[in-house]
């Protein structure tokens, strides 16, 4: 019945003619216009009232900019600093996305020993076992995932993928200046980054989608494009996730090499870049029109 | 009026003479006993009669142990598993620790380029201005935090640190034998792990203490004693979490070298050791007097 998350992705790109991925980040200082008016009538908490508002704002700018994407990737960072009314948000969020028909793409990049992983996979896409029932979890179809602590840390994480026909996003080079202390350093002989692509591939077999893309994907940053292509002959079947466009100054137009192995191999994500444009649908759908044209040419 | 982290630390380990923290890595269908009949007459989603009872186990946990320990560590998949009634809960835990006198270092392992690690900040040590007030984050003493991302990721968790005289242990080399794939490889000519506690202790200065101790701390296996010595060289300053006694295998009388600096300059994290045993009290009481006397020969 379900399909591999490569799958699903792959249908839903054709179907939608966009790669874009919608970041949201919600800042409870810089929602939406509208938003903030929209609950000051009500009273509690602040967490609980900017919780609200952040559910709101998410709901609107998937409302408003959804039809133009094909994924939202919540950053897990902005809705935790809420607290427990912030989860209800990441909840709201993930039913927005849901009825939008958009792929719901966890970033939390969490990464641990192997039991505790396994307590995260419950948490992204399985469900936990208690004596009053099974609680699920937030039913992301996809997360993204920190590979620093090796294999064995990876293995419940892609296991449970396995499980739920879900996707996982492995960093391999992220798209900020500091990525280079590390993952570019040589180890001893490649970068780190190789390495982390070399596992990455090694491990794409387990999530093959019969479109001939994996799900077990890479996180690489759209900030140096230099890296992309050599990135995309070491990890052929891997849909890339493609961050830092936009604000962190990534080109969207020097992308192209993400895209070889067809038009569902990459999906960039943008926040500020959406989100913080005066028309963010426009700002969306012109960053949809490039990477179309892009990954078709 | 504030102090460091680290001479926090120093006292309250003088004052109680132990180095025990205890992990909670609360499973809803392994609680202490008695537990799950407390709840089993409230009604509501499993969800939230899973998050009550996480909530009462850690609250019993802390009591019958937390005479015996300076520091609890939730492990926060175990909470995020469970939704918002697990924020719930861990927030439940955070008061109870409060009440006990006792550090709280939340183990996320967290790691996020750097707008977002700022955002990882709000959440765990600091606070979220919104257009309804602030709203206060965990409000945990200390924090792990993965350092994959580099440098500039960090940042803003030490600045977090340094305002609020919070302490951060970087991952440097973690318990599980995958850790061996990244953190033992020649990065180029000496292996990760002795890369990244350079860079412990290149920061060190930043979250320094009167006591000579830095909450600039790091993470450093108990399952691999040949590597403490070395990385004690290497970090002459940084408190040391050591996780990995018991279950996972660590042997606690291995664990001298990591004492040298003195009796403070490191605790070790036990989870299912202490809360899996017939006597949880016994077994944390146990743990303290070795490490005790491994401390002060």
């Amino acid at each position: 019945m379900a399909s591999t998350f490569a799958d699903r992705l792959t249908a839903l790109v054709e179907e939608r003619r966009s790669q874009v991925c919608l970041g949201l980040d919600p800042d409870p200082a810089k929602l939406l216009p509208g938003i903030a008016v929209e609950v000051d009538g009500g009273s509690g908490a602040p967490a609980v009232l900017a919780g609200r508002a952040v559910a709101a704002h998410c709901r609107e700018l998937i409302a408003r900019v959804g039809p133009h994407c094909v994924a939202v990737k919540p950053q897990l960072a902005c809705f935790e600093r809420l607290g427990p009314p912030g989860w209800e948000a990441l909840a709201e969020a993930r039913e927005a996305a849901r009825e939008a028909g958009l792929i719901f793409l966890a970033d939390g990049k969490r990464g641990d020993v192997p039991v505790t992983a396994a307590a995260y996979a419950q948490a992204l896409v399985g469900s936990t076992p208690t004596p009053w029932g099974e609680v699920p979890g937030l039913g992301a179809d996809a997360f993204t995932a920190n590979p620093m602590l090796g294999r064995d840390a990876l293995e419940p994480l892609v296991a449970a993928c396995e499980e739920h026909d879900a996707g996982i996003f492995v960093l391999v080079r992220t798209s900020n200046p500091g990525a280079a202390d590390f993952m570019d350093a040589p180890s001893p002989d490649v970068p780190l980054h190789e390495r982390l692509a070399a596992l990455v591939d090694s491990l794409s077999g387990r999530l093959l989608g019969e479109c001939g893309l994996s799900g077990l994907g890479a996180v690489v940053g759209a900030t140096e494009p230099e890296h992309i292509a050599h990135l995309r002959e070491l990890m052929p079947r891997a849909v890339f996730l493609l961050p830092g466009v936009g604000a962190q100054g990534g080109d969207p137009k020097l992308l192209g090499a993400a895209f070889a192995p067809g038009p569902a191999a990459a999906i960039v994500s943008s926040s500020r870049g959406i989100a913080g444009a005066p028309d963010p649908a426009a700002a969306a759908a012109e960053l949809r029109a490039t990477l179309w044209e892009i990954s078709n040419s």
